[in-house]
């Protein structure tokens, strides 16, 4: 077992039932992490659902970011879980191909609304995953605030200025100026 | 010793001799771990003090935080000696209130020129740099780039919409819509 170190408290904290009842559940650290990392790669996979069938593709955009570093946050053993490799967990490889194809496409959906800058790539989401683990570690309280000031920050830098869409263009043409109408 | 963890391999490497030779000078962690610290703090004074200098207050802001970033990016101990509580280096309150009070002038600095958002926040600083500790630990190579990336986003963030000064006002009143001049 490599790489994961998800605290079994935090498991228990998670299942709310005490460390002795989680020992008889699963009585090995390998069950317990395997059902762990299911249940936070089913709440990522839920997020993303959500999004993809926002009529808004920008608002799941900006709804998955916030939702998953939310779960960063408050969840200590979240970004080693999400981020290693997990070679035991059968369906990691199938659950996180699919999670990059529906994250491909809500970024070219929030692209093709003009709402997301052009040159924002889809490495740019575990660059955000990445930076949020690092401002996540003290208290609960201070983790969110710090998230929750990091992610707004990065969602108006991935934002298209200006920030909101224009009105649709008056039918004007050069003519408007050179043939100036009388004025009564 | 709590919260220090700077490999002596790196220091080695920065001292450009070998760790044999280096613990000829430094026969304790502990002397290495204040000369390692000594070394960062200085560099990031240096860089706090060219930002200050700068005629552009806004280009003395970015100076000082792309400087900082890269530090970050290619020292692996960077962050633990720049975030920890150090208490055998005697000077280290004093390095860090000078290090606080020059921040501050330079954020106010460059708010006043009206380039960085009003809502900026000193603490923002130090989010900046746990985010971009989260970013560093692949190889150096790919620490730099992902840095850079971050680093760009949050300046870009953090930078005033619009981007650019605009030109001063016309010199115009709502009298020149009501009284329209005659065109020849």
């Amino acid at each position: 077992m490599q790489g994961i170190d998800v605290p079994i408290t935090a498991i228990a904290r998670r299942a709310g039932v005490g460390a002795a009842t989680l020992y008889r559940h699963f009585p090995t650290r390998a069950s317990l992490v395997t059902e762990a990392f299911a249940a936070q790669m089913a709440d990522c996979v839920a997020a993303l659902d959500d999004a993809l069938a926002d009529p808004d593709p920008w608002r799941g955009f900006c709804s998955v970011i916030e939702k998953v570093c939310v779960m960063q946050a408050t969840d200590r053993g979240f970004t080693a879980a999400f981020l290693s490799q997990f070679p035991d967990a059968v369906d990691y490889e199938r659950d996180r191909t699919r999670a990059e194809r529906g994250l491909a496409q809500l970024v070219q959906r929030a692209k093709d609304t003009g709402r997301l800058r052009a040159d924002f790539h889809p490495a740019d989401l575990t660059l955000l995953v990445l930076a949020n683990s690092g401002v996540v570690g003290e208290s609960q309280q201070v983790s969110l605030a710090a998230s929750r000031r990091l992610t707004a920050y990065l969602l108006q830098s991935f934002r298209t200025a200006p920030t909101e869409p224009l009105p649709p263009p008056a039918p004007l043409g050069l003519q408007h100026i050179h043939q100036p109408q009388p004025t009564h």
